[in-house]
């Protein structure tokens, strides 16, 4: 276990390697790894070498293994005593289009004042997730610098497809796992709670996808010939969607929160004392009322409680002007988000039980699954997760939150499902990084700040 | 008025020009009229001269007419004492596609013999509405050579554009209101009730068609992030249009049948000993249970009760695969059919207030009217009606029967609105004629008995 002096001699190295840090994030932003566009497969492969190149450079046993798809780095650093931490993030990124709305080339990255004189870095990748993944490699690099080894075993698994699918990475962590095994995963790709406030994510809800197709008449009949007396599915598919919530908010399948359990009043307190505020959040994309539970806050509902989404639906002339259909068929695609402890078959049976049963005595219904994952949660009593805290708390100097997720990040279910893992998901990025989007920015604070938190994190850890 | 004798003599006019009416049709049928392509334009002037040569030689006055689309053909006979009829129906057909479906040339008219050995016409337009038309155009030509005369004053206004929206119609009308005033109109361009059963159609439904958008979120929105906390356009769509129908199968909105009168009595009794099979009406598309008022039967719910439905609807990803979206926008098609008494800019006053006390207070609607028009009702105790109907007995020996119409047909509204004239629909299509589709066929029965029809027709108008 390092002692402070060590850390702190560490922390130095990396204030003062922060411009060579920076340099060579700009040499890995300029190679052009888009996952889903094939014209850009050597690109991919130009990066997935130039990080295992950085890594052998490190003394990490580190190379770049071929998939189906774009290469998987693995990388292993010396053995070492106390826990082995598997470090993950992905080195592609997302295509650049529109290109017209970039100020500047989104591969050639710049360093420059934001508008409210912050210094940020202006790349495709500089944030999701080339910048967040050398976070972790630059403190590995000053822990070398400084002391001449990792303060415990780290081995990594860079992804180049997790903008593409992401479909080539379970079987390759199924080959895999005996040499993957560790103590815990760590996942750089995630915000930070605000600009002053560290904090890491433990809970991810899971998701039940089903498409369901109702028909009526064995093809589509005039509205004037047969309206009133034809079963019309449209309406059929409305009722049935209408019966999915009760006028509180809640969501009617029978047992569907059976199983939920209520989030514990330190964690409950903990949120509140946030500072989230329901009717900004909300206002921001033009609502006001929270649409779950009645008498839930706005992050209970997206954090910890499941709910029901009509994600698509579709039936009939949806074209210009107006047809006089009444058509033979109706559909929707229709989501579950889940909390820990609800099984995603059980909830998967319920939905259909509960279409079946609504469903008129010459209509059919068919269902086509979608997938579906287990809400993901890393025990609050954990070994690492209070220590993980604490470093970064000390680094931010503010305490650092435990927070939850909406959406679900599926390397996580497949860390625990596949490697038996729990993963600690600590991330820098800020809410206005503009992922995705042209003018894609990561804060030069994420960056300098981000690899002293892994630095203290590994110490933490290690300890 | 023609005595008896006289009448004789032109149904036996009738039955000797047979071969020649044949071969007129089969001119006519060759003419490809398409109204719907640009490219057939001078098929459609070529049919619509062709019409007005034949009717100035039978003693019309008649031209074609210039449009901003295809010609409108006008015709007036000579003045004759008794009232003043005028005759419509159209020359333009429907488009040939899929043209490797037709056993022969669409334009290529053909007698032949069908699996039952009735003798049938067939080509595009030899039922819609060629043939139709001409079962007139001989009854007048049939009265001139057997008397020398028509029995009473006939106008005719014939459209080239009844298969592509019509839309010049209405202004023309407006144009030469004062021309084309008469006391009566007759259209032929409808079924029998079936082969043995002539039928007079009394009753059409109108329209009433609106189109809302409901918007929540200002932009789409992940369903992980905001799902459960964001109001869902797709589930308030859903909501607002299951609240249309009750579980009675009866509509909902405010006063929606307060207009709405119960058939006579006698109607009823009729329409019961029709031989309608409910059974096998919705068997045929693969339904079983009547969807619309319970304890009604399916002719009334089509005929004599209004209804609603969804024609389109959707909101959010509906193609391959699946996306987590919660869609900033839903929308939907909704028509209402209305019977005699409902007033159409009432109904859609009701709809949409029962929209708008449905919205959550953060969303917004927009309506987009796709047109109204009312029911249609021609009085039962008209002078014309019981004379048209006695005529159509004598000649198929069975009483005729009094019919309504699911759907609308414009120009019966626009000569009531326009012109103030009520309509007789008269027609003796057969429901397996194919019409719109490949191998359109006409009997060659409909053809023969439909112009001895309109020979018994015309002196029954003219008494």
């Amino acid at each position: 276990m390092p002692n402070s002096a060590q850390t702190a001699a560490v922390l130095a190295q990396v204030d003062a390697g922060l411009e060579q840090s920076l340099a060579r994030l700009f040499d890995l932003l300029r190679i052009k790894s888009i996952s889903t566009d094939p014209a850009y497969a050597q690109e991919c492969q130009r990066a997935a070498d130039w990080i295992a190149a950085e890594l052998n450079a490190l003394g990490f046993e580190a190379s770049a293994r071929p998939t189906p798809g774009h290469p998987v780095v693995v990388a292993h650093g010396p053995d070492q005593a106390g826990p082995h931490v598997l470090f993950y993030a992905h080195y592609d990124v997302q295509p650049v289009d529109p290109l017209q709305l970039w100020h500047t080339d989104p591969f050639d990255p710049q360093l420059k004042d934001d508008d409210k004189g912050r210094k940020i870095i202006v790349a495709r990748g500089a944030s999701d997730d080339k910048g967040q993944m050398l976070t972790f490699i630059e403190a590995c690099r000053a822990w070398k610098a400084a002391t001449g080894s990792l303060p415990l075993k780290v081995s990594l698994v860079l992804e180049g497809e997790e903008e593409s699918g992401g479909k080539n990475l379970p079987p390759f962590l199924r080959e895999h796992a005996e040499e993957l095994k560790a103590d815990i995963a760590l996942v750089c790709d995630t915000d930070m709670w605000d600009r002053q406030t560290p904090s890491i994510n433990t809970m991810l809800r899971g998701l039940v996808a089903d498409e369901i197709e109702i028909t009526a008449a064995n093809k589509d009949l005039h509205s004037g010939m047969f309206g009133n007396a034809a079963r019309n599915p449209n309406q059929v598919l409305a009722e049935i969607i209408a019966s999915l919530r009760a006028p509180d908010g809640s969501v009617t399948l029978a047992g569907f929160y059976d199983d939920v359990a209520e989030i514990s009043p330190e964690l409950k307190a903990q949120w509140a004392g946030l500072g989230f505020d329901d009717k900004q959040f909300l206002g921001d994309v033009g609502l006001s009322v929270p649409a779950g539970e009645q008498g839930r806050s706005v992050l209970e509902m997206l954090w910890a409680r499941p709910t029901c989404e009509i994600n698509g639906m579709s039936g009939g002339y949806t074209g210009d002007g107006f047809k006089t259909v009444i058509p033979a068929k109706a559909s929707a695609k229709i989501s579950f988000r889940l909390v820990s402890g609800q099984d995603p078959a059980k909830i998967r049976a319920a939905f259909r039980a509960h279409v079946e049963a609504r469903l008129p005595s010459d209509c059919t219904v068919s269902f086509t699954p979608h997938g579906g994952s287990p809400a993901i949660t890393v025990p609050a009593d954990g070994p690492f997760l209070a220590k993980a805290l604490e470093a970064l708390s000390s680094e931010w100097n503010k305490p650092a939150v435990i927070t939850g997720a909406g959406g679900s990040i599926p390397v996580v279910g497949d860390f625990k499902s596949i490697l038996g893992l729990d993963t600690l998901l600590i991330g820098f990025a800020q809410v206005d990084d503009q992922i995705h989007s042209p003018n894609e920015k990561y804060d030069l604070e994420s960056y300098h700040r981000g690899i002293r938190s892994w630095v203290r994190v590994l110490a933490a850890l290690a300890g």
